[in-house]
């Protein structure tokens, strides 16, 4: 089963193709597009050496010139330093305006790719091939790129879209189980904010904390619901001047928990996972959800093998303060998204905060 | 007199302000835009000892919270290390998404300012107030932004457009004489690609190669005539897909010029001023252009005290060499921008490599 499906950004919409094997094949989807001879593709060492060599022999198979640059796995490497070796790559290969980058990785190799070429002769194409869960479904999706400031996660950065994003679910074969949960944390977030029929197609699965408990159809489903929610928000939004923040539904105060546990002790996806259990009890208390409808969200982050809880000795009243430094806060309100149905959320700043205090600390 | 240009380019368009004294009333200008209360206000040393705290004055007299950071002046300090500067104090002021930072100096200064403000959050506000004529006339207007790479000049940068931009034309005062006659090559050369009527009152006028020759009124003419015909050319090709590249009327060569003598002997303004009379003569050549309008050219190139003839001991067969390096080279053809009669340029990649070379040798 494949699927095709446009992001409306003009003056450069662009296509998400999900297709079992097509990592093979990615050159052919490529020479639809009419980009210029030279690419540059890069990634990370374990991904390069598990993919990298099917990737570059699809593309030279339809006439691509194809150099590579491979980077330090890990967030860590998320920098503007980073950058600057994808730019000496694209310069000893002569990369022109018409040449493409290809981002073969999970989110970070994608969002420095995008970057990169974002910045390289003031913006070149660059072709999205996300090979981690999260980046399929999210980073991969909506052209918002960057870097790390030591100081501050993605504050450095630029929106370019993407000419194309190629997702091949086979290579999720290979992906860390952690990995592929922190992944369905955003898809079960698509179901909350966006989509029934998704949130309702999970609760009837089995298992979804692992990769063998999807079958091919099952995981299709999954990709092309999420992708197209994702799409459609993105196209109705691209700058995040309203509706977009929806996107954002678990990550106020998972950013906070993710930022406060020093991004180690839990991952973004299982920070999300809490911080979409928290953002429930929230709207339960404002009587804007039902009881219910939480419990059935609760249950199905805990079917993923995702945490519904905080992590053992975290302050709650640094919880508060963090999301009072948010990148989101304006004029010190701090904004949540907040379910109002399965499928449904609304945007509010007048969340009192000793609503999130008792929540965090009696329900959580 | 003052004037205001509008650039259009959609989705925000902006003006361009020409207003003598208008440092002053920055604040008020500004304040139309309904931007954020934060400005972060980036300049170099000497600029921002003469005109600093009169910005930040006027700026804070209409209520916003103002903070300042300092780079080197110089070419050599456009680097990315210089952004990570402007970053770190956008950081350290907890710049906004609303907030704005302004440039103000010359285009080293613009160039930097905008791309950091293109790359902080993902794309802040900014309003370009240059010092420089070059600034004012060029690099100020239509949003190309960026910093160098080790090996190579702008090669790093976004499209990122100012909410506004500031002239006022009193700065010019202070301007050292070279650098005016640098931007003065510029502005013959919007009177030679666009606008014959500015060719006109430029070859009317007695001396154009100091400040004290240009009276307030034909100052601002010329001001007004060139951010007019950079304005219109960015309005009907922002992104460079076809008419803008006419901008590069006097680059082609002017470049290769630059480049083999290290950026030093000649100034940017002085080697455009010989590849305009390069571009000229090699017009003539191909009986493109009449002989008697590329004397009139250089009888003003002459006027405006510039050079018009290749520096000493530079080397033909590498000017050549260099040209087929030049970044515009698409598929090794060399792109020029020729004359056709004042005021109208054509662009072809069909100029035979012996006529360069008989130009840069007999007629040079
Ligand atoms: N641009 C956006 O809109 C957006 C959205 C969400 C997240 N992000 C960013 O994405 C990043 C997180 O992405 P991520 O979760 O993919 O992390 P990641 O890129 O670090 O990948 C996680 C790990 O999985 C490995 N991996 C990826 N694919 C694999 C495969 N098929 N087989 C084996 N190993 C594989 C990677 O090497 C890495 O070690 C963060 O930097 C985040 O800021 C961006
Ligand atoms: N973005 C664009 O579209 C564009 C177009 C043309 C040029 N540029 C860039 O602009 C840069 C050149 O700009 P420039 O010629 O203004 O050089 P510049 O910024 O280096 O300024 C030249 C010198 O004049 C000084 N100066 C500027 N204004 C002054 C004033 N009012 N009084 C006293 N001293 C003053 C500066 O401190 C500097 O020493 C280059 O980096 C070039 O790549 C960009
Ligand atoms: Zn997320
Ligand atoms: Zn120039």
């Amino acid at each position: 089963m494949k699927s095709v499906i446009r992001v409306e950004v003009p003056p450069q919409s662009y296509d998400i193709a999900i297709a079992p094997g097509s990592l093979d094949d990615i050159g052919v989807w490529m020479s639809r597009l009419k980009l210029g001879k030279k690419v540059l593709l890069v990634s990370n060492p374990a991904i390069f050496r598990r993919y990298g060599e099917r990737a570059i022999g699809a593309l030279k198979l339809v006439g691509y010139q194809v150099s590579h640059c491979t980077l330090p796995a890990g967030e860590r490497y998320k920098t503007l330093k980073s950058i600057q070796k994808i730019h000496d790559a694209a310069l000893q290969n002569r990369l022109e305006r018409s040449s493409t980058m290809v981002a073969l990785g999970g989110g970070v190799i994608g969002d420095m790719t995008g970057f990169a070429a974002a910045t390289w002769l003031r913006g070149i194409n660059v072709v999205q091939v996300p090979t981690s869960l999260l980046a399929m479904v999210d980073a991969a999706i909506g052209g918002k790129t960057g870097v790390n400031h030591p100081q501050g996660k993605n504050l450095i950065g630029a929106f370019h879209q993407p000419r194309f994003v190629l997702i091949d679910p086979h290579v999720l074969q290979t992906l860390p189980p952690r990995e592929l949960r922190a992944g369905m944390a955003e898809v079960i977030k698509y179901g909350v904010i966006w989509d029934a029929e998704l949130f309702a197609k999970l609760e009837s699965t089995k298992r979804l904390d692992q990769r063998r408990y999807l079958d091919e159809e099952l995981l299709s489903f999954i990709l092309s619901c999420s992708c197209q929610a994702k799409a459609d928000v993105v196209s109705q939004d691209e700058k995040e001047a309203g509706l977009r923040a929806i996107l954002n539904y678990g990550h106020t105060i998972g950013h906070a928990v993710e930022s406060l546990t020093g991004y180690k002790v839990v991952n973004h996806g299982e920070a999300v996972a809490i911080g979409m259990v928290a953002a429930g009890q929230i709207a339960v208390e404002l009587q804007m959800w039902t009881s219910p409808e939480a419990e059935r969200q609760k249950a199905l982050i805990e079917k993923a093998g995702l945490p519904t809880q905080l992590p053992p000795g975290l302050d709650i009243d640094a919880i508060i303060d963090t999301l009072q430094t948010d990148k989101k806060v304006k004029d010190g309100k701090v904004r949540f998204i907040l379910p109002t149905q399965i499928g449904e959320v609304t945007i509010t700043d007048q969340v009192p905060a000793d609503v999130i205090r008792q929540v965090l600390s009696d329900k959580l």
